[in-house]
């Protein structure tokens, strides 16, 4: 029988299954008619919540005797856009001047048939990894994330699961494979400020207290001063004011009411906790001392409301994890790949609460596009990455 | 025949037609019932514009043989609003614990019906006013304004009319009659900044341009520092910002575009021009130092869009008119009004070309409300405030 060694022919696969979240067009069974012949036993567990599509998920295991490895990913797919922009149609998997083209090629169907690859060569070389492997398949990384990766893993974890480390197949490389790992990342929070006034005309505006003069003062506390200036790992905290909005048509009327939004991504100087304790500090001193409002004796009257739940900065301190694959990209490619904690956030925040976890992948610059598509030397490149960190991380055992 | 000397009489017909601009409702042609006894010649010019309601408006003229004496006022309302909520049927005229109820009470047929009976009495107990007196009465002044007082002026004029002097009957006092002239008015200006950033992704700030950030900076110049501290005759310009909008519903993007908008109400510092250039200049200068957009070295990249026509501040210089309209509210009701030039905007910035004018009606605290309404007391001592200013004005003569 033929093992799924060729992660461009996994691919291919793959991208046909047209999984766009929260449909999954096929490609878990595709996962796992590939797994099964390496020996895995897959489980499919569908999860549900009111109000939210029910998501299919995979688990598969490969047992062995040693420590355990879990891969972790999505199948599912943003959409495609402007199909008729696309060079090649999203679900074809044409190939063009050695490129893939496919929805997925690269976020991340391309990180999963690359790490199938690595284990089926594996097996055919070797007989196989002498501890586990599973693979943590959602199809729910794209949309609302609710009946995904944080499910399947409370999931697995309540069956007994336990595991020593984990690698997130999404594509960390900003321009050429092996430029980065991403080895934690920072905290991101969102929230809005309403400032209630009192409605007036503009032609008296002592009569009335404009909200936009009270909300100039917290948003300027927001913006300034900076939170930090970064730390050994991490970027500096940010936040950026992402919508401010009062929808007053009419210029003489003073409104009642002006709400600013934003989204603060904050780094291992602070906890979710401490970033929300500082915020609620800032607009306070800022309510109590505005220069926009002469004449108002009262604290700017305003409410904060916290916007979903926040996700946890995490910094991953597992040398060995990060030093063998760190190794397996310089002999791959012969030079080591940056260590990083910019961007956004990723299912690595739940995993690690489980394992220690990396992240690293394809190049992400086509990721979310018209004609995303991955170099079939990538592919390449990929699976002989994963094959000597899945050799050496076994050779080495857990941390 | 009974002459309109009854200002309650006159309001109850001027209220019982539903005239809510652009409706004429039958107020002009009671009017015209109530001046033709008195010996003036009426005409109901109608004026047309794209894109507008036609207006029905009314200029009549008692012809004498001295100056030219012009009363100013328009008999549209603004809607009824909430109809359930008044105590009193809106359109019905019905008195009760010595008010009388309706749309318009006050706001501004009570001023008509008072000037008309003025007149009858004039002319009742001495034969009518030496000179010649006029009513200019537009159907369109809560609405657009744009087929109302400016062009029923131009209309006249154009027919070679000519005036000494114009009172607006406008409800001019706060809280009791006799309170307040309005001797001048601030000018208004109406404006929107756009700033146009770079849309992008939360958590790559460094590859986008928040136009909030921008946004905070051309706002803060805005806002403060203050414009003036007020001059002998007006109160200290005044800037509200009524609107900002950004409309980005994802917390996780950076928006595009970002839009304040704002009214100024300037004082005799500024003209219209004057107020434009400042604030262009206050808004060139924060774009290029602003504190809010750290590492980007381009200034701000904003438009300006003036909103409207400006209405350009005005003050009556006339102290002859001033002091006859002061004495006769003195005699009335034995105190000095105010001489005022605060609030809003009003037809006398039109009518201020064409000769001095100033304001004074009713008590305005009900006006634009439900259970709009007016004291009969009030409405006879308007009355006589008015007969007196008229027998005054014309004794002195004009200016
Ligand atoms: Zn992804
Ligand atoms: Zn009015």
């Amino acid at each position: 029988m033929k093992l799924p060694t060729d992660p461009a022919a996994n691919l291919a696969a793959l991208i046909r299954c047209a999984s766009v979240t929260p449909a999954e067009g096929g490609a878990l069974g595709a996962l796992e008619d590939m797994l099964k012949p390496l020996g895995f036993s897959v489980e499919r567990p569908v999860f549900s919540e009111d109000g939210t599509p029910d998501i299919e998920n995979l688990y598969a295991r490969r047992s062995g005797n040693g420590p355990h490895l879990m891969f972790a990913g999505h199948t599912d797919v943003v959409p495609v856009g402007d199909e008729a922009a696309w060079t090649h149609p999203p679900f074809a998997a044409d190939i063009a001047n050695g490129e893939m083209y496919g929805r997925g090629a690269v976020d991340m169907k391309g990180g999963i048939a690359c790490f199938i690859a690595a284990v089926a060569r594996h097996v055919e070389e070797n007989g196989g990894p002498k501890g586990s492997v599973s693979l943590l398949i959602t199809g729910d990384e794209e949309g609302p994330a609710i009946n995904g990766t944080t499910k399947l893993l409370e999931w697995a974890a309540g069956k007994g699961e336990k595991w020593d480390a984990s690698i997130v197949g999404e594509p960390t490389n900003p321009d050429a494979l092996g430029d980065m790992i991403k080895i934690g990342r920072r905290g991101s929070l969102s929230g809005s400020v309403v400032v209630n006034g009192r409605q007036g005309h503009a032609a008296y505006p002592q009569l009335a207290d404009n909200p936009v003069r009270g909300l100039m003062s917290l948003v300027d506390a927001l913006l300034y001063p900076a939170f930090d200036e970064g730390t050994k790992d991490f970027q500096a905290t940010n936040l950026e004011v992402t919508s401010i909005d009062v929808g007053n048509p009419a210029t003489n009327v003073i409104p009642a009411k002006a709400t600013a939004t934003f989204n603060i991504r904050f780094n291992d100087t602070w906890t979710a906790e401490t970033i929300q304790a500082e915020i609620h500090n800032r607009l306070d001193q800022a309510a109590g001392r505005t220069k926009y409002r002469p004449g108002k004796k009262t604290p700017v009257d305003y409410d904060i409301v916290w916007r979903d739940r926040p996700s946890h900065v995490f910094l991953t301190r597992d040398d060995r994890l990060i030093e063998t694959l760190s190794q397996s990209v310089k002999t791959a490619i012969g030079r080591k790949p940056a260590l990083s904690t910019s961007g956004g956030t990723s299912d690595a925040r739940f995993i690690k609460d489980y394992c220690p976890v990396v992240e690293f992948g394809l190049v992400g610059k086509t990721m979310h596009m018209v004609d995303e598509r991955v170099a079939l030397a990538d592919l390449e490149t990929l699976t002989q990455i994963y094959q000597r960190f899945i050799e050496d991380w076994f050779e080495r055992g857990a941390a």
